[in-house]
């Protein structure tokens, strides 16, 4: 889709555009590619001239030539989720202090997109990609073989073959959970993934078999507001209803905030809620909610430096800890 | 940072990766760049040679051979903002079905980023780029030189030399601001961005000159979260408290429900609030926002088939209308 100057005609080369503009070669390169400052009026003379030839650029030949490109990519499974537009946003902050520029890619939770998003982006000379899209443990060798290097963002726990970066989710919903225990909740629900081996899920239990306490309802909901949302409702109808919940996400609890204010339960004098993510959602709601921040801006700075500046034959795993946020949600 | 093979070393080819594994040239080429498919033991067997010979498939080159990449970009000014994050959304369910992958790059706001972006994603062979960032009008020629077909999204209104497609935003916020008029409310405020050219300003300002009210007072503010936790503040420490805001954005307007709250206001009994966007934050905030939705589905597709069929010479201006959500927040 790239312009052509019509089928069957010689294409238009650079000498060409130097010669309609009046310069030389070298000139009609520094304008389109950078280099040696150009003043602008003959800078403007020579994009005329491309335009006026419809002259493209050998867009490869020219990457070729130009090397390094500066630009790394990071695939995320959900770009509409607070969490992660925190995450890239991180990312994009250390690349740039680094002179690279990023591109998001979203894989909308389906694990066969990555490695052909790999593949490409490999393809472009993208210098680097951060995954912190879930991935099949099966698959490295053939990460590994994309040509391209990467790294693990968003890991819970290390991987064979690659280095990652990321949050210690089952310490994390411990800690969020036992902030609950604390308070004195006895029949304390989990809202989060459908998935037995999910991390939050099992720090969750861990808190409350820690404090001698039978495990509270747990209902499972897709990752998302209107997930939440459900979950909510399903928890509100429950015969019994538990006195305070450990959420999976911030973009979860919002949903799960609304379905309480729907039935008029008051928060947290009816029902108390810890929440996970710490992003600027949990901040907004109502009321704003006690949360576990994960620290987005050091394990995006953290990623970027390993995948930017590796040390050689670099692989295992960086392990952050989060931080509970205290707000109204909880009950302190 | 792609992976070579050692200085001085031989560069390693296919034929090298072919000979490892057994296989001709042309599987070794099936394998990694698609094609004919491979049986999945064939495949895992090339894989596991390109790794042990640390081959790198010369991407330029292949990129030339493959010829159209099936990849557009789209450039955003926040992709944090949940408007745009659903604009994204819209443009990768668009181009999915034509089968395209997406790239999001975020401006930041800084209109001086565009241009090197749109020129970057130039030369790695994106065969189109979405420009839903401001840009400004004298770069039009510019961008048109880069050599990658593009088109405006998120424009209000027309721009000489390129597509475009976008809400018209003065009517939208006329007709939010309308909505509030129809209520009664006698003093309508503004909150959104300091510029005297916004057009949701100006939609405002029209709705009340046509209704006779005199126009409230307006609350200029950073395009964010915390900005209309700022802007809201501001307004609820006014002497005479206006009885209605037009927010226009739903990311101010959660920050303005905040200060609100924060004020032990009820909304709508002490103060009324229509916002702009329709994303999914308003729905989720409590109470739920009434917002002009903006069909981000349709201008998403619409942009993503100008860019992709493009009919031959075609300029002009998409626009597109939005629609009243009613809910909670205006007193209905």
């Amino acid at each position: 889709m790239t312009k052509t100057s019509g089928t069957g005609a010689r294409k238009v080369t650079r000498k060409d555009v130097a010669r309609l503009a009046g310069v030389s070669d070298a000139v009609v390169s520094y304008t389109l590619n950078g280099g040696p400052p150009v003043a602008p009026a003959t800078a403007e003379r020579v994009r005329e001239a491309v335009r006026l030839l419809g002259y493209t650029p050998n867009a490869s030949a020219r990457a070729l030539k130009l090397g390094s490109a500066r630009l790394i990519a990071v695939i995320v499974p959900d770009s509409s989720n607070p969490f992660f537009a925190a995450l890239c946003q991180a990312v994009e902050d250390a690349a740039r202090l680094e002179g690279y520029a990023v591109l998001v890619v979203n894989a909308e939770g389906d694990r066969s997109r990555t490695l052909p998003y790999l593949q490409s982006l490999a393809s472009r000379q993208v210098d680097g990609v951060l995954i912190a899209s879930p991935i099949d443990e099966s698959q490295v060798a053939a990460f590994n073989s994309s040509g391209v290097r990467w790294t693990m963002l968003n890991r819970s726990a290390p991987i064979a073959g690659t280095l990652s970066v990321g949050l210690d989710l089952i310490e994390g919903a411990r800690v969020a959970t036992a902030h609950l225990v604390g308070h004195g909740y006895q029949n304390i629900a989990f809202i989060g993934q459908a998935r037995p081996d999910d991390h939050r899920y099992m720090g969750w239990r861990a808190a409350l078999k820690a404090a001698g306490l039978d495990a509270g309802p747990a209902i499972f909901s897709p990752f998302s507001r209107e997930g939440g949302l459900a979950a909510g409702r399903e928890l509100v109808a429950l015969r019994i209803r538990p006195d305070a919940v450990f959420v999976s996400s911030d973009m979860m609890a919002v949903g799960v905030l609304r379905a309480f204010h729907e039935a008029d339960l008051a928060i947290p004098g009816d029902i108390a809620i810890v929440s996970f993510d710490g992003s600027p959602e949990s901040e907004y709601s109502w009321p704003p909610l006690t949360t576990l921040r994960q620290p987005v801006d050091a394990m995006g700075a953290d990623a970027v430096a390993q995948l930017i500046h590796p040390e050689p034959g670099s692989q295992g795993h960086h392990r952050f800890e989060g931080e509970l946020v205290i707000r109204r949600s909880c009950g302190c």
